[in-house]
């Protein structure tokens, strides 16, 4: 198992403000992509326009050409979502790809302390450049697929109507980013105060300080109005009562000082 | 009051794929991004460069000139966090402003339907652009910090040690940015089906159909080492329950159908 891979240091990931939170570790980066909901993807839209886009997108780390490699190898960025026709058009009609941006940020705590200046969150985020291409074969699109469907709730893809059928297969678009760089920043801790405010009492008498854990719940599912399967598939309940607690669990382990 | 003001549709910020769900409502927009912890924020570093930057920064919607406009009135955006050199120097460098994307995304919910294809999140995006500049004067700082702070949790600006002396002053920058466009999209409701598969009783026999609801969920305060306030100030303790409780409302609220 290859162990601890990095990406590159390049001008233009290098964390310089408070780069000891900062990370370059491929399993660390690849595992906040993966367990953000929705990611949000940046990308010029044409010359003309002065303006980045941005669009909501979900995405998954995964290599089809070694589907067993781990989150600490090198992987692509497989994405879905409301891929605007701008975005699709430039990839189809670039040969290396369109250059993106792919960032993914979980908040995990609200950090409370003396002074406004050193109120911060405890996070999580990761940024990833590199260039998408739209995938061509069908075995690609449906490897994809599966690992998309299973990132909205794990092993969804084999307990629904599979596999898709032709129409399906060619209305979905699925980019696959071949990644040239990345990094990731990653805040814990409870808050920092300089001793100028913490060795006055009439500040430190008066301001509460501490920290707000923040995590994102899975609620009970609510079954739709023609569903017909009860109770509730144990995968279904596994997973969300599984994801909550993790959650929740980080953003508890997120207090303590690293 | 001005009412129902909508942001301009252009080329740009035009929702196309399930335009339904899009909308250029200067209150929804302006109220996304307020209600997202972690804003991502998309740059372009140089023209040598081939690709955007995203940076994550807290941020808020305001109006120096006019401090009790509503939130369906024109509005900045203002942004503080990690600001690298790069965004600041080309702020600093430009008369304009540098062009900017900023986006918030919030899901509410996994919409779990019979086929892969169908799948969605319920969620409310929000996207801006527009042209950042650096704020050089302290009454305006002073307003945006106080704005700032508040969003991370309500009443917590006048609950610490202020003002910010010259030090923090001088060493906090803050970005305006007056916005061009915007434009945001939200998904509400239950799974969709085709019929060919809804009438498949091999199918509906099988797939549990429904939507889990997703939210943030802020725990309870756990003070830090050096805390000498308790037990924890009522507007900590309320804010931390009304936003969870909100949170949750709103991610049941998006079960239902629009």
């Amino acid at each position: 198992m290859v162990q601890n891979l990095v990406y590159p240091k390049k001008k233009q990931n290098t964390v310089n403000r408070y780069d000891s939170r900062g990370t370059y570790d491929l399993h660390t980066i690849h595992q906040i992509i993966n367990s953000t909901p929705v990611l949000h993807v940046s990308f010029t839209p044409s010359p003309e326009d002065p303006f980045p886009a941005i669009l909501p997108m979900i995405g998954v780390m995964g290599s089809f050409e070694y589907p067993s490699a781990d989150l600490n190898e090198p992987l692509d960025c497989y994405l879905h979502g409301y891929v605007s026709s701008r975005i699709m058009r430039l990839a189809r009609g670039s040969s290396k790809g369109i250059p993106v941006c792919i960032a993914a940020t979980k908040v995990d705590g609200l950090v409370l302390s003396l002074t406004p200046n050193s109120h911060s969150y405890n996070y999580r985020s990761a940024v990833l450049q590199g260039y998408a291409q739209v995938v061509e074969t069908d075995q690609e699109k449906l490897y994809a697929m599966q690992k998309i469907t299973n990132k909205v709730v794990q092993g969804r893809w084999e307990n629904t109507r599979i596999p898709p059928d032709n129409v399906e297969m060619t209305s979905t678009t699925i980019l696959r980013v071949k990644i040239e760089t990345g990094s990731g920043k990653v805040r814990q801790g409870g808050p920092h105060d300089e001793a100028k405010d913490e060795s006055r009492a009439d500040i430190t008498d008066k301001v509460w300080t501490g920290v707000v854990p923040v995590y994102e719940t899975f609620d009970s599912p609510i079954p739709s109005a023609t569903n017909k399967v009860e109770p509730i598939p144990e995968y279904i309940q596994k997973y969300v009562q599984t994801t909550t607690a993790e959650n929740r669990q980080i953003a508890h382990n997120a207090v303590k000082e690293p």
